[in-house]
């Protein structure tokens, strides 16, 4: 075998080394996010604070033109933490399959990169989606559409024990895209998942959420629900683009099948956000993984992003005698973008909890207050 | 000092930037190994699952022509873990000085890096090497032969407790080779280590072993060993090349020395295994380090590899009434090679365990089951 | 945005991947530290051991000219640690604006990169450092001045919880140099900090000290000191060089305030050292961090620097009823510069204790001993 010689560029944020004809290719994605948080009108006293919220190292690779792969951790909060970790055969046209630790394809804002979430965290029916886990997916697309659909074991770092077997799990994601061009976008996607509690949890599952930001606590909880087969969920994904102006919405649905007379349980959330951008930019649209990605100021000025959010999760069910509280978010988003690397964020969120929204007892329930937020982001 | 210009290339599987001279050289290794394993006809239950078998990444360097170095980890199940972390004196011809943590210069198998081991795991006799701990060893190698000898301290991570200074061993190797050409080698060699037990061990040790996958339990286990002055073990290795077909053994004996009237007691394991090219490839061998290493596919569709593979490990010793199990495998391992740098393998591995493989008192002894096994393995 | 095409080069002991004009840059700095310590004439049996003591790699970043940032992870002991986690605006002349982890700008020994420091451990009044915080900091240097001062919370990694909001701290050092030429240097400084205790402590700090080498234990140790409202320090440092001599030395007074009624308590300690270099090297000196940097040999043969350290720690307030203890140490260093990356050290320490350095209990009082230490360092 011979040396095959690179070549070292910075493109559209990243730094890359790559054979000429790009069969080869190196990039590093580097994530640095510190957030800060005040409560204020807050019956629990919640704790003002900072912390580093995304401390991200990936190495990215393509070999041999017809592979690709990544290694990824973070270690924020000096916990390393297995991310994106997988290889992928890529020799088909506009077709990944992809086997290792990977997000299920479940939800278009799960599946966004953090990267270039337009808010500091996902939406609050986000605690539906499971996340990665290894397993293995196929994924097709088209200009208009997209397919993706896997078959999952559990999360990497779940235990293992003797008598049970690893869970598993799977979802599908279709999207079609009836309008897809530069800044011109009408986006319509459906999305299932289904699962089996883990292996190590006896047959219970918990769903439980923080109101988004990730330095409070996880106010909505429903506890462990006991008894359960296995639990699925389908979500309804929109999106339009406009040049600056866009919007996004999902609802999620969630099931949960349970044995011995207990009831059938079921939850769901959903949101929409518009963003505008003052300064005139487009966010990207990312065809092959359906999908809104970076933005990159018109200006050396940069780019000022306003956002308005309204979320809602509800997470009782009284059929089913299960409380996990219910809770209505408005956040008003404000996003700089000094460039395509550098970021600052600022989020002002209204929290509306109903009683029940009490962290399943740890907290008081009914506590509506605000959350002031700040995010500064620094990819590389 | 001024600047020297580096140039990148991706050879031998391996993205690299180097000085023109090669006195300056920066090379990562990176390891994305993912397994899944299933149990056939096991009393035990054993768990099917999958894991993160690896993942490391690691950087090499060459300094001034005359120092290397390596910083590795490996953060498999979410823990990091320091794995080669020296560095090294190479300005004498064929000579290495090393210091920091790496392996202890014992056994073939165990040298062999896990980029090109033949089968999944190690053989079961692997159990008795102490694997990398911190300590210094020196190297010298020509055509037919090679020495290492090293001493050593404890390994990375290990506490260390007033009143008990941190143990210490030491190990050599030494290897002939009668024939060492391309494609043609009859190998020799022989190792010896001395260990005493760790400072925060009390004087016990514990030999336990997995079978053959990492996904399982350790069902040979010969529960604390108490009284320990200290322990040796010798191996015999032998290894035999003919283009594309290898043979490869190894003998380990292991004596644990006991005071205070506790009989002495030892162990014994063996492998031997069978590799055939089916596509014409020659395992590449490595005279610096005496061990094998990576396979080039022929052709672009890739290289296949049959391999079978006997193993035995005896951790019952009458005498001292000691019964930590004995088991013998028998293992037929497939290994598909896209390019140098991805691998599919599958094991098949018959388990026949006696009476007293029962982790200690954990399991039922006396199982006898198979295994089938995956690893998806990508190297960059 | 167009590809911007990127150089790689080592440069003064770096690899590193710039752009013509230097405008995007990215260089990686890895660290491998191994030490090992034996003690002698010590009542408490300290365990001779060795460990990694540093397993450091960083990426840094400059992007669009006037972005910096920095990824560094610390894996010593199988632990991960975030380091310098930051990013700086640095588009103002000798101005950096930095937010994210970061050291607290006091002391010019803790500031000073511990790639570079002269004896293997800063001295024993660095106790009273608090270290890197997350927080943002303003820098502004001349030739002969340089300020910086900074407002941070709690360390990565620390806990908050429900009713405290996480505790917050200040700093500022300031620098004078009447002599700043090219190995001529007359360096004056005085840096002060002001914290109150962390959330999650109930209002108790504690201040313990290991003797100058990190394999061994902290025997000075004050307990906790509970009802603490807040606590400050102000410190002085001296440094004077001349070609290859060079002097350093602090001061550094704690104060603890408290409340209740209890009696607040101060301590304080001081250190001075000369490095010489038998051949004739110039330790570089960083306007920028007002701090000493690197070493670059002469010869190919390397350098050659001895160095001798009187420093002296005393955490007993009678008047406070606290006895932590009060150590005097005196340390011959000796430093072997194979090149601007490879050194190995050698300190031999001699540790006076009084009868109160017992740990808070945990050893025994008034234990005068010597170490012996040894470290090999590369950086890469």
């Amino acid at each position: 075998q011979n040396r095959i010689k690179m070549e070292n560029y910075f493109d559209s944020g990243y730094f890359v080394t790559a054979s000429e004809d790009g069969s080869f290719k190196l990039w590093i994605d580097g994530r640095v996010m510190i957030d800060s948080g005040f409560f204020f009108g807050d019956d629990n006293n919640f704790a003002n604070g900072t912390e580093t919220r995304r401390a991200r190292v990936s190495f990215k690779t393509t070999l041999y033109d017809q592979w690709a792969g990544e290694w990824d951790i973070d270690v924020a909060d000096n916990e390393v933490e297995i991310k994106d970790f997988w290889m992928a055969y890529i020799g088909f046209d506009n077709t990944i399959i992809k086997l290792g630790n990977h997000k299920m394809p479940f939800s278009m804002e799960e599946v966004t990169s953090s990267r270039y979430i337009v808010f500091m965290e996902r939406a609050l029916p986000n605690v539906f989606t499971l996340g990665r886990r290894i397993g293995v997916s196929y994924t097709k697309w088209a200009d208009n559409w997209r397919i993706q659909a896997g078959f999952y074991g559990q999360e990497v770092g779940t235990g293992e024990e003797s008598g049970h077997n690893e869970s598993w799990a799977y979802a599908a994601r279709l999207t079609y895209d009836p309008i897809s061009e530069k800044g011109k976008l009408l986006h319509f996607g459906a999305s299932y998942q289904y699962a089996i509690p883990d292996a190590e949890d006896d047959n219970k599952i918990k769903f439980k959420e923080r109101p988004e930001l990730h330095l409070t606590e996880k106010i909505l909880n429903t506890g462990k629900i006991k008894n359960v087969d296995d639990f699925s969920a389908y979500g309804l994904e929109f999106a339009w683009q406009l040049d600056n102006i866009m919007v996004q919405a999902e609802y999620i649905s969630q099931d949960v099948n349970r044995y011995d007379g207990k009831p059938d349980a079921s939850f769901d959330g959903y949101y929409i956000f518009v963003s505008y951008f003052v300064t005139g930019e487009t966010r990207q649209w990312k065809k092959s993984e359906s999908e809104f990605a970076a933005v990159t100021p018109n200006s050396k000025k940069g780019a000022l992003e306003i956002a308005l959010r309204y979320s809602s999760l509800d997470l009782n069910d009284e059929s089913a005698e299960i409380f996990g509280g219910k809770e209505e978010n408005v956040t008003l988003g404000i996003n700089y973008y000094f460039n395509a690397n550098v970021r600052f964020m600022m989020n002002y969120i209204f929290v509306n909890n109903d009683e029940y929204a009490d962290g399943d007892g740890d907290f008081i329930g009914n506590d509506d207050f605000q959350i002031l937020a700040f995010r500064f982001q620094y990819l590389f």
